[in-house]
């Protein structure tokens, strides 16, 4: 029988990916939601997570896609109820409540699934498996996006604790930690803030690769025209181009995996493996570059932003 | 016989704190310094690092007091040369380079210490114990002095990555961590940048506890006559005030705990400690309140900044 979930946070990615991606399992049930104002059709539906979880006791996951500056307390809530976790990335508004909730999920024996996306796209795996073992000595990450287009009128993300570009940049940097041999830190960030945002429009990292390699990272929320969610990846014995936000790896110029959306897909599926298995997954390492960023940066100021 | 210790960066806080300590600890001596322009009177001199170590194959342990932008490239290489190491507080300009050393230190078999001075005032430890049990209330942090009169000259602290009034503000997070009961974690955080500078003068920081306590830290820099660096507890029970930086409290106007500068005594005995124990001791959690701090704090812009 398929386990209930319950959605908490009905907004644009819980209406794009979410609702879809449990529809599509078989082993989850999306039983109930929570939201404010929204709701999702055909669904029961309770206006925050206190209601949802004293009426139904016997949802035994939540999912929580709110924003990450309200997340902790939903996710506190729902740990403190032994329910089954799973957050949206980035995991939280600071490392510390990550920590805290990790935790709290551990005192009560149940699940804590920080998830990332990006993470899931097809050819990551194709990428880490064509890393491994390799002369690395050059790695770019290129994220660059029009941020009217991919967050129309969220307000949030241009407030303290929002990310700015790092909330798409971040996506990148889950699939560099993932597909990178070794561990990676900044020696150099250049954040430029919009003067009347309190997030940066763009930003310029370099890292050091024990390794040796050189790594960098370029994020801009500019970027009109074509889109780019691309990291390339220089070594001895060839050059690879994992793009498409990592659903697609060329070596060479020749493509050699592939595949369509299934992003969120792999995510659930995750899930309820981490559930069934009675484990934690919580890998902090892309937010605490993002907070590395924050620490080191250097910030530049730029016109205002207005939607 | 006493181990020899190698010392990493000549400037105030190796004459002032970490020369007396070593020559008064009689399990350790002071064998040699790496400097680029600086020596001890009396001590074999190094302009490098690379250089004592090749030339000190027997000095086991190494200590750092190298700026913390430019230290993770000496503990890495007195790693990976197999010698112990300690770093002065920070103990690295990001959380990832530490995860690095941390993994390093690991492999190689040997000791890393991140040091946290002010947790060796002669007070801290009393006013855990009397924290643990009590009905806490409400907590500030309280840190404030003149940036001329104890940083006088030091641009390095001024550049990004030298974090500004964090840099003293952190010995009050790493004492709050040591005594509370229990994991905090920001929720605001107001930080205040002269114009002309790239780290904050002043900083003004809310937590959230779990445990329900209002939980505030002040730091400023712009302090002139009396210094401030104090943490009030308010408990259901009483009030105690941890002053001097740690080194004396006070539970209801009583002072119940007091003590002489102890601290840089106190933590070679502890690295001494750990060396012969096989041992490493490594929290984060003082510079993972203040990279959460750049995360999510919202900035201020004040005067311009001359020494």
């Amino acid at each position: 029988m398929a386990q209930a979930v319950a959605l908490v946070g009905i907004g644009k990615i819980a209406r794009d990916q979410h609702v879809p991606a449990l529809a599509a399992n078989p082993d989850l049930a999306l039983a109930a939601t929570a939201s404010r104002n929204a709701q999702v059709e055909g669904v029961e539906a309770h206006s925050d997570l206190a209601s949802l979880l004293a009426a139904r006791p016997d949802i035994p996951a939540v999912s929580l896609c709110t924003p990450p500056q309200v997340r902790y307390a939903d996710a506190r809530r729902a740990l403190e109820a032994g329910r089954h976790v799973m957050l949206e990335k980035p995991p939280g508004a600071t490392l510390s409540e990550v920590h805290d909730l990790v935790a709290l999920a551990r005192a009560r024996g149940v699940t804590l699934f920080a998830s990332w996306h990006s993470r899931e796209a097809a050819a990551v795996g194709a990428a880490r498996d064509w890393l491994a073992g390799k002369s690395i000595r050059k790695v770019e990450v290129i994220w660059k996006e029009d941020v009217r287009r991919w967050h129309p009128g969220q307000e949030w993300i241009w407030q303290a604790g929002g990310l700015g570009v790092f909330d798409p940049g971040i996506n990148g940097l889950s699939v560099l930690t993932a597909i990178y041999p070794r561990g990676l830190f900044l020696h150099r960030a250049d954040l430029t803030f919009p003067e009347n945002r309190d997030t940066p429009i763009a930003a310029d990292l370099a890292f050091t690769d024990p390794g040796g390699a050189e790594v960098g990272a370029a994020f801009d929320w500019r970027q009109e025209g074509e889109q780019s969610w691309d990291i390339v990846l220089t070594c001895d014995e060839g050059t690879a181009r994992l793009s498409k936000g990592g659903a697609e790896l060329a070596v060479d110029g020749d493509i050699v995996a592939t595949g369509g959306d299934g992003e969120y897909a792999g995510l659930y599926a995750r899930f309820a493996e981490l559930i069934a298995a009675g484990e934690s997954d919580v890998d902090l390492a892309p937010l605490r570059h993002v907070a590395d960023a924050f620490l080191l940066g250097r910030r530049l100021v730029t016109d205002p932003f207005h939607f």
